[in-house]
């Protein structure tokens, strides 16, 4: 009903954009998850016909790749080159993780898809690959790092998406110990979410490694050593 | 045509069983993804009417809590309460990425589903937080370390079933710091996929991470110490 709307409505032809097409794709994506989101759906939606899509993108891929733009252009990356690495990393892993658990079916999606040639997200790779190596990491190092860095955080944003008492063990006589760790789990959170309080000491551990590793390597050679 | 084949060919009501019916989840799930899973999929597959299955499992719910059990029966819980907790926790951590890297579709779908109560993956949960608490974790802390640790797995496992190329930049004159990374990851590889040097060094970098963790609360108290 809402596509008979506007197809009467308003002029949609002038309107649609690579950008109208790629944010009508994510909001489709969340509401219904991959499978509501094709071309067709996308179309339907804008109250245009699935061909007149492609003036403006290639195909589904491109679209897909557009909602990796759309999502990591969230990813904050002010730190790289101004503060010390390892700061550099947790603020974009906290904007990392918060543009993704907003958007949870483009999780498993964009995991797999590969990475569009001539990507805004590639820009961004540049930037934090950028700020890695001038801080002292070895070339061959950064890309591991950061990888490593996305699954931990593609993980905790599925957890993010997942219910709070996901893992409850419920009334089950034979794991004493699990349903012990459990509550007491819960009862340090002070408020938090369980994925925000597992998040927190990933985030810390992976950090501290990496600094760890970092000095290993001979980290003095930094001119901006890690906080 | 199989269904059609198996239906006259074999007694199949007699040998219907959970397990059966979950293995079979499996295999289509890993086939056709999580649509062609369903519970019509499966009964079409066994050559039986859906009602049938319904005297084994108590629905989809049942099926896919028994998918996480097949997953997780193969996690290594052999070195809890026997080797130092973060030998253990590695052991397990390898395993884990193993089973679910073996079944892409199962990671975004146990991610957020429940657990059953009486699941027997509440018992390898119960074994992995008794291995952690006698080695002097805190009761509370134990819970945020698998989870944590379950985040940078399944991240990995998503990232094990991706192209190893998935993030080439490719041709692009904006990103050449990227380009240069990428290729001096690839250069360092020896043999390895991405995906797993990724792995080896985030798994290393936690538990260096976690070790450090665990000496600052006083680890000492630990009769294991960590290795």
């Amino acid at each position: 009903m809402a596509a008979t709307a506007r197809r009467t409505g308003r002029p949609h032809t002038a309107v649609l954009s690579r950008e109208l097409i790629v944010e009508t794709a994510l909001r489709l994506l969340d509401e219904r998850g991959e499978h509501g989101a094709g071309m067709r759906d996308i179309a339907r939606e804008l109250g245009v016909r699935p061909s007149a899509l492609y003036n403006h993108v290639k195909g589904k891929e491109d679209v897909v790749d557009g909602i990796r733009e759309l999502v990591s252009d969230r990813f904050d990356i002010s730190g790289f080159g101004v503060l010390p690495w390892d700061r550099a990393v947790e603020r974009w892993a906290r904007s990392y993780l918060g543009s993704f658990a907003a958007h949870p079916p483009t999780i498993a999606l964009l995991g797999v898809q590969p990475l569009a040639t001539g990507s805004r997200t590639s820009r961004m790779y540049d930037t934090v690959c950028a700020g890695l190596i001038e801080a002292g990491w070895p070339e061959g190092r950064a890309m591991q790092i950061v990888v490593a860095l996305e699954c931990f955080i593609l993980g905790s944003a599925l957890d993010h998406a997942a219910p709070d008492d996901m893992l409850d063990p419920g009334e089950d006589p034979h794991v004493p110990v699990f349903r012990a760790a459990y509550d007491a789990r819960d009862r340090e959170l002070d408020g938090r979410r369980p994925a925000e309080a597992s998040f927190e000491l990933g985030l810390r551990a992976m950090l501290t490694g990496l600094r760890a590793e970092f000095e290993a390597l001979g980290g003095g050679r930094d001119p901006r050593p890690a906080s």
